[in-house]
């Protein structure tokens, strides 16, 4: 099944803000066979909205929308949903009921505007909301389909998730069946990963791989079509299989998995605990650490040493290390690890420090010049990186390299590493 | 001149990758006068970009595209103009020569496809790029505009600033001007700030306010219309002004300012520096603080955290209050902030303590609680929040929050800080 997104929001249009909910259902309905063409962000207007719905219906299998659907004058989809299929607005009284049973529990006064949220498209089936108030639509509409969902994020991926995937797979058969798995790798480069992969990627007949990268990894999309859903399964599972083959442990995860979740799983799994020093990241590796739900279980803490007299006084890197090698050194890189580590009593430390820029680099310490120190009991590592961009990719690019030689060390597979 | 996006890419359309081209082009030609009708994100096919192009030149006064103007056999975004306006791509030997010499000095190895990037559709006037090695295009058709970048951010908008926005602003002399202005404000919710303006909304004739709120920042959105570019300027000027007196000191910044920024600035300006102890936000606050340039002239680092033991060694938090009111606690919070001024030798000292969640809470301590400690040499201030949402949301409010109860301070306006 082929289909378009359409997220109406006059925020998205100015620019104001980033959409995220078009590539989660992207992503989301690639995994489970649907594949999404093309999408459109259109503002608060009925007829743009319409428009687009009727275009959509013109040309593929279907349309999903976010936005527009709760109880204000601006929330309009509803009714251009109405205009494209040409049909009428009609009142469901229970959804009304199911809005005021919502509302007495939370003990909050019913706005009288929230009754719009009771009215859909004649022919229309509601969601009824677990999350908020707003109930989703889904409409079969001549073999095809319209859903529209709310514009909130966690409002809009719980019902995608719990709602509308089982309904349009048991609503639809599709001639097509795509599956869409991202691989994600810690190869250094786009090209590299290419080079290693290539003769791969030519062999392979019913599976697309494109190669994408952003700061810190490198990732191979695959998407699969074929005539039935196991054909699509069972080829996108032998590619991956045969890249796992080749790139062995530089592959971290598939899909949503996160290298720093992968780390965390992987401390987790030995028992043992972590802290950071950081100077140039600034917080950004223990924040990412600490995006994952539970990482008190592994992660203890960590000192930022953003001026000099902190790495002497809180780390007690000695003003030696610091006036003869430079802060951005691996003797300070080291010893900051080392530092963490004890002061943390944690079983690895980790220490970060470079230049971010754009300032602070000189002829010897270019911009993007990074130290990354690695300590446990009985071991230390340290690895020299020059990372390539701006500030924010430079920060980015560093904390990953951190993750991954943690990743690589409890993998128990060195021989990237390296000690010097 | 209303105009549409194109952007170009499988990447986007899987939803593997975020759009944040459609949004940096929407705002920043927003700013100078043109308005951004709707967006469009089409997978490297010719037919779907062409079909896109012709849509919105039969109905607006341009497009802009971005993506698919590299080197390889993927990116066919010159292919797909020349189809959409029925032209031919023409070799131009300026453009190749450029590429050579680019290419010698950075002596690398030319490869043959980069010569792809010396074909132009006739007609067409080529951007010469500063940062990559892509060449944007310029067209101006039947007195529309047809403008493609690179899809590299940086690139991008080196070349929307620097060569597209004064093309655009010198070809075409619109009917109508836009100006697009974003004032943001720490309100805590969009409906306080709705009462607070509602009235100034609706006495504004020739400007839409829209107002969205995103994690510790709501915003008024301008957007003013007008016979002239003047006009639309004075408009939203004036409109501004009056939000102004309204709202005071609740107004942080316009546009691209963030609140991390301001309360850099107001620090450097004050010669103050920051230490921040953190444990629910674990970084989140430092890795905000050193996102910003030369972050290093006031912020001297912090300590995170995470774990008790931690609070207690590294903080010196004593047992006794974390046993006695908990680590999520008042006296935690002002002892958090007071302990990191202190061992780290800065002038202002912050201390963040709460239940992000999921997990963690207690039926005293729901998840979303938390305490914001503030210490200078005479004085100690706590706000206490009840934060709502996912766990991402509640860290990013609690960072927020902090960084406004400094920017308070700073701006010598303590009345809605509070001390308990």
């Amino acid at each position: 099944m082929r289909y378009t997104i359409i997220t109406v929001g006059s925020e998205l249009t100015l620019g104001l803000s980033i959409n995220t909910n078009a590539p989660s259902i992207a992503r989301h309905l690639g995994r489970a066979g649907f594949y999404c063409v093309d999408q459109v962000s259109v503002p608060d207007d009925i007829a743009l909205i319409s428009r687009a719905v009727v275009d959509a219906l013109s040309r593929l299998d279907g349309v999903i929308l976010t936005g527009g659907l709760g109880p204000t004058s601006d929330d309009i989809t509803r009714e251009a949903i109405c205009e494209a299929l040409g049909v009428r607005l009609e009142y469901r009284a229970d959804i009304a009921q199911l809005i005021e049973d919502r509302f007495a529990e939370r003990n909050t006064d019913l706005p009288e505007m929230i009754f719009r949220q009771a009215y859909l498209p004649a022919g229309a089936d509601p969601i009824l909301p677990r999350l908020g108030s707003a109930p989703g639509i889904t409409i079969a509409y001549e073999g095809k389909f319209i859903v529209a969902m709310p514009g909130v994020p966690r409002e809009m991926l719980d019902m995608l998730e719990n709602d509308v995937t089982p309904w349009l797979k048991n609503s639809f058969n599709p001639q097509e069946y795509y599956k869409l798995r991202v691989i994600k790798t810690t190869v250094r480069t786009e090209s590299l990963l290419q080079e290693s992969v290539n003769d791969i990627i030519d062999s392979l007949s019913n599976v697309a791989v494109g190669i994408i990268a952003s700061p810190g990894e490198i990732q191979l999309q695959l998407l699969a079509r074929a005539e039935s859903e196991n054909a699509a399964s069972e080829a996108i599972n032998k590619a991956e299989s045969v890249f796992r083959e080749r790139l062995g442990n530089r592959i971290f995860g598939v899909d949503e998995q996160l290298l720093e979740e992968v780390v965390g799983s992987l401390l987790l799994q030995h028992g043992l605990t972590l802290a950071l020093a950081e100077s140039c990241t600034g917080g950004l590796v223990s924040k990412l650490l600490t995006d994952i739900p539970g990482s008190s279980e592994y992660f203890v803490g960590g000192i930022i040493a953003y001026s000099n007299p902190v790495k002497h006084s809180l780390l007690g890197i000695s003003n030696k290390v610091l006036e003869r090698y430079g802060a951005v050194s691996e003797p300070t890189a080291r010893a900051m690890a080392f530092a963490v580590r004890e002061k943390l009593d944690a079983d690895i430390g980790i220490g970060v420090t470079g230049i971010a820029g754009p300032g602070g680099s000189s002829d010897e310490k270019p911009v993007g010049l990074v130290y990354i120190g690695l300590s446990q009991k009985t071991l230390s590592l340290c690895n020299k990186y020059v990372f390539y961009g701006s500030r924010e990719i430079i920060r980015k690019k560093s904390a990953y390299a951190a993750f991954d030689m943690i990743r690589k060390l409890l993998i128990d597979s060195c021989e990237n590493i390296g000690s010097e």
